[in-house]
């Protein structure tokens, strides 16, 4: 990325977090555009701005007043009746356009606010260009490499991981010594890894002997995937207070938070940390489908809620 | 069942505790031979006896002198070196018989040990018949039927259980609007109703809108089947506390502890309480597995440890 300053205009979720440490970690001179009242309130902590949906035109001034020269939306924005928003004059002067696009649907509708931004000047980022670095590399990312016993697991946990994802249950799996300790679903990654933490000491390992693997990775759908696995710190300390030996991702399929520091505790920890590339997969996510961080398919005006 | 007396010979797990339960519930008289130290502290409530694996004649003359006519083998017995057992008089008497069974595999071994107690002049009841009580019904069992929202969920979850099943994860899923909340795997049916409890009320029901459904049902796997998903009443109160509508097993594929209790706590709390008829499964089951709720496969001499 290059060293133009950077308007993150965030709508929900982890995504625009993720987005604003890493341009704080690598020096990229940013500023946040929260989107109220969707953005996550951990992203008041940068510098940035709070505006509700319709106050477009506050929005741009508040970026170029902040020196952006280039903007990237982030994050999900839920849908709303336009009825119902507080529309500035920067906002009524793009209705024309919005309202011709959103009967075409959301990616439509997408465009037309993109458009609106190039139009006022702004050079627009995709968003999978500006996550790009957080992707999960691959290889083994610290100093432990995964042994036979290591790769079995994590195969088995892959494998799992894989129908569970095809069942739309969640992303995550435990497994050790090839028994699935626990399975994902709509608990959370830091709490599946709390009770894992708390089964039987004869079923998984332990600080001084680490056995069995968490592995998270997207789930096969067709539709564009809006929901990469991301894993951080808090992943790593959960994996190691339940004993486990380490924590693989998809290469390409999930978001690391925080990179440097995930690598320092994960060795700190003993725990290995690694992205596979990803195998055969049934579904074209290969040529068609890549990752999509923008508010695609849940669009600013009018989109599909979660 | 008759109203003969019956001596049940009690290894590990949950099962004889069923038994000896179901017994005193229905006012059939029987007297618990625990095999120590494999069986539930449990029995101890129940009128008995508790000897170590080796005491085969001092077991047989307790169940004599508490006028036991019939018995039944029931519960798990690890593997056990036949060298670290102190072995009474009865028995040694036995060894010949075992000894030519055992090379022969684990059924031998179990008949071996059965053909001694009807030597003995004990009449042997099948594990199976004698748990016959115990499976699950077809049908709603209680005030509560199941809406075609319930149905929906019912069948969502049987599908995830019966993948899940299949990749030896677990028997329990948790679906509430066709989204699955939670995937059991070595946690344990009570851990995971107490997190769906814990989840946000947006996802699930509550006491005064019950939504949702658990589901438990047995693993396709080809061995006989020695688990069978159980429930009781713990399990309604989990539900309930989860905000549940009711739960849901296979005609034939659950054992129902405490039956009646059961029936009036889901009444009580105002959940269904169901068990379907088993749909087309890709396994042989049908025909030729049958629920074994004997030790076989984990006989009582030098059997396969769980």
């Amino acid at each position: 990325m290059s060293a133009a300053k950077i308007g993150i205009i965030a709508g929900g979720g982890e995504l625009p977090i993720l987005m604003a440490e890493h341009c704080a970690a690598s020096g990229r001179p940013y500023f946040v555009a929260r989107i109220s009242p969707f953005a996550d309130v951990a992203l008041e902590a940068h510098p940035g701005v709070s505006l509700g949906l319709g106050a477009m035109g506050a929005r741009m001034d508040a970026l170029r007043a902040a020196g952006c020269e280039a903007i990237v939306l982030i994050g999900q924005v839920p849908r709303v009746d336009p009825r119902t928003l507080e529309l500035d004059a920067g906002a009524i002067a793009m209705l024309p356009a919005l309202l011709e696009a959103a009967p075409q649907g959301d990616d439509a509708l997408l465009r037309a606010v993109l458009g609106a931004h190039e139009k006022a000047g702004f050079r627009v980022i995709g968003a999978e260009a500006a996550m790009a670095d957080l992707l999960a590399q691959p290889g083994a990312w610290g100093a432990h490499a995964p042994s036979d016993a290591h790769r079995q697991d994590i195969a088995r946990a892959a494998k799992v991981a894989a129908a569970t994802g095809a069942l739309d249950i969640g992303q995550g799996v435990v497994v050790c010594d090839g028994l699935v300790l626990a399975v994902e679903a709509q608990e959370g990654t830091d709490l599946m890894l709390a009770r894992v933490a708390e089964l039987p000491e004869r079923l998984r390992g332990v600080a001084q002997s680490r056995r069995g693997v968490l592995v998270k990775r997207p789930k096969p759908i067709q539709e564009r995937r809006i929901d990469l696995p991301t894993i951080g710190v808090r992943t790593i300390e959960g994996a190691a207070r339940a004993g486990l030996a380490g924590i693989a991702v998809e290469a390409g399929g999930a978001l690391v938070a925080r990179r440097a520091e995930l690598i320092a505790a994960a060795d700190a920890a003993g725990l290995l940390c690694l992205a596979s590339p990803r195998p055969t997969w049934a579904s074209p996510r290969a040529r068609n489908e890549r990752a999509d961080f923008s508010c695609r398919g849940r669009s600013i005006w009018g989109c599909a809620g979660r």
